[in-house]
């Protein structure tokens, strides 16, 4: 079921800041471009959307269970003391998931990781390494 | 199914920073005690938890129909701008879910509320009226 007819475009911010990991069933799911912290975010694929409860109940199981193979691979991939996760959408209003892997010596911990100061982009091989990974760990075919 | 066998224990900090609204079928209601966001605090009642993904699949989803439900009753209650949901537990390790409604003008738009600025205790009054409301609004039965 889709919030209207319009087909899906991601949010020309959250594809300026993120690479693409790969589409799961319901989600597409996206790196975060900072280095300073293994972050996903995932994007329900229907146009429209602002609200998690926007999503009709199935969905939002669907949603969840995507929610929990991405955190289950970040914390294979990265070993964190925690797991951050967390929908706010103030300043991009597209319904995201961020997926978040902390340390208790990240550039940001304890507080939350956004608005902690400047963004660091990956270099083009920590990329690679790191989508890579990912791709594996969550089943998604390399593009 | 629980973490362990233990008995759940609200943790001492949350239950100093928060009021109790009531039962849900898993997680225990609270009220953040900071009158400038209407903000709800959802902890399942099992021993032990700290990560969402530690929760088998059927309890995760009875989770997220309850913070759908707290979620559609501040909507209701406080129209606001915005809902914002996360479990994050970098303070408090005990597994909660912050559902918060946010407004274009409250006092950490567009940031998040964790870590803004000095929580504003609610008033006799005013706190008396927001848990009713909320435990009206979630069909709990007042204590």
């Amino acid at each position: 079921m889709t919030a209207n007819a319009a087909p899906f475009v991601l949010d020309p911010r959250l594809s300026a800041d993120t690479h693409v990991v790969g589409d799961l069933g319901l989600s597409r799911v996206l790196l975060m471009d900072d280095a300073r912290f293994p972050w996903l975010i995932l994007v329900p694929r229907h146009a429209g959307l602002r609200e998690l409860i926007d999503l009709p109940r199935d969905e939002q199981h669907r949603l969840l269970d995507e929610i929990d193979r991405c955190a289950r691979a970040l914390r294979a991939l990265e070993k964190p003391d925690k797991l951050n996760i967390g929908a706010l959408g103030n300043v991009v209003a597209q319904l995201h998931v961020h997926v978040i892997a902390r340390f208790a010596a990240d550039a940001a911990w304890p507080r939350p990781v956004w608005g902690a100061g400047e963004r660091v982009a990956y270099d083009q091989i920590a990329l690679r390494v790191r989508l890579d990974a990912l791709r594996a760990a969550l089943c998604i075919a390399t593009a």
